[in-house]
């Protein structure tokens, strides 16, 4: 028998070995926690909390460089999608964000003009989304590592969560997915705050997340967490200029886009553009238990690999 | 003219140059930001709250094995000190310690076993101070790299900074200093909430800050937040049977321990002896600007240098 390892376990693996030795820690029962794209906890009154950190790490999420090669990217890019990430998990549940503390590991041969940038591209996107940075930690690391944790604000009981999908719900995406890292927008993209603003406002939004690991592999979660059969179709699909085929828009993962779903009263009621953003309806729910079919121009049905970006 | 690097600027550098880029992100000036051990951001209502933020990284502030060699430490200790460093910042705001996100990188080839002792220290780290876990991000590294971000609880206004130490207070430490990596303390030490929240209630504590960087090195960033001269008594610093000399109290780091200063009055009150924790009286805040001297057992005073850990 071989040993187990983080890779044999996966993400998902990993993160439920973690949620089994943590459970029973104390957490009042109407408290999202680990599995979501944000916890959410209960604020005094009305005004109700979201929490959640991304790391990146240099050689595996970014190159620096010039930002020619694919992947590479400039500190102030690598700052960006530093906190940018995060916005967008806050986005994904409905909230706004507010503060965050950020975590920087470097080799003490870092140039300093590589940190500042960093915090240039921080406080970029902190300014943009009105959140301010109040605090980390910097450290000696052998490679730049960022953790950057947030803190957003929901209105009580108005965070949506993945989970939430219902039978009959429409499916829909923003903007336009795949080709991410060979674009550049993986580092430079912009949360969709206000889309998730306006949704919010114009729904009941059922469920949402961000899609950051691919379509094929976002959609697993979405209908793993709601327990339903979600039906795309791959003519829907809105593809990316960059990723060309469908496939990529299914597989190449850091697209930041928001999958949601809504009942077939609010989707009829849903516009191709908000805020600048295009919105796309790519499917429905058509059922139970969880699953991910894909429907082809011909009208052939057949079950989605959940595929995409591997962590380990 | 050489390059400017993270090790010529400094760990105070680096976070000065950061500090730079985020000022006037929008913050309220009732917060207090960067530069004190947790951020203070106002609640809504009476209940305020602390944030912060730690990075453990693997080679640098920790080796993972059997324990026996010196800095030598099990996953299960890795875990318990990844979160018990976040819950000693919030003791040290005079808070208590609420909600985690912890971030983990790990390389592909880590046996599950060790993910999983880490996961089983932050648990019971958890448990000890009634933190919950909330969530956090799980991703690849060229070796174990841990983040974890906490959110505490602090009454209005009642949140205890580095800056606030008087002309006249008087300097005590909690516990005794020095030998924390040779003991193996660094790494299942016990943050001082209960200590730190029977300080608050028997107060006002002026200033207050945990013992991270060493004495020498610590005793400074107090003196510079306030722009106050501190005098410690040679004689009177409490040396850890690990750590057998005064200059190894002084600058070993990894102590964790708290240093406060309160006025004459309410020193004369403070007993030897809180919650089974050693309090101790080391010197005085004898005037401006900030600075730090040492009067040894015939009376000589001699400044202190600023010595302890380097980060970079």
């Amino acid at each position: 028998m071989r040993m187990k390892t983080v890779a044999s376990l996966g993400e998902a693996g990993v993160i439920a070995q973690a949620a089994r030795r943590f459970r029973g820690s104390g957490l009042p029962p109407s408290v999202v926690g680990i599995g979501d794209d944000a916890a959410v906890l209960p604020g005094s009154g009305r005004a109700w909390m979201l929490f959640a950190s991304d790391m990146l790490v240099e050689g595996v999420h970014f190159r620096l460089g010039r930002a020619s090669a694919q992947g590479v990217v400039t500190p102030q890019a690598v700052g960006w999608k530093a906190l940018a990430c995060n916005v967008s998990d806050i986005a994904a549940m409905g909230g706004l964000p507010r503060y965050a503390v950020v975590s920087l590991g470097a080799p003490p041969a870092t140039p300093a003009s590589v940190t500042d940038g960093i915090a240039q591209g921080l406080a970029r996107c902190a300014r943009r989304f009105g959140v301010a940075v109040v605090g980390g930690d910097t450290v000696r690391a052998p490679q730049i590592v960022i953790d950057v944790a947030i803190l957003g604000a929901v209105g009580q009981g108005k965070a949506v969560l993945r989970r939430g999908a219902r039978v009959g719900d429409r499916i829909w995406v923003t903007g336009r997915l795949g080709g991410s890292l060979r674009s550049g927008r993986h580092a430079r993209f912009v949360p969709r705050v206000e889309v998730a603003q306006w949704l919010v406002r114009h729904g009941p939004v059922h469920a949402m997340m961000d899609l950051s690991d691919g379509l094929a592999s976002d959609a697993w979660q979405l209908a793993r967490a709601g327990g339903v059969t979600l039906r795309l179709q791959a003519g829907a699909i809105p593809v990316a200029p960059a990723a060309r085929t469908v496939r990529h828009a299914l597989m190449d993962g850091e697209d930041f886009e928001l999958l949601f779903t809504v009942a077939p009263a609010v989707s009829r009621r849903l516009p191709s553009l908000v805020e600048g953003v295009r919105l796309t309806e790519i499917g429905r729910v058509v059922g139970r238990p969880a699953g991910v079919e894909m429907i082809d121009e011909r009208g052939r049905v057949e079950p989605l690999v959940p595929a995409g970006f591997r962590h380990f």
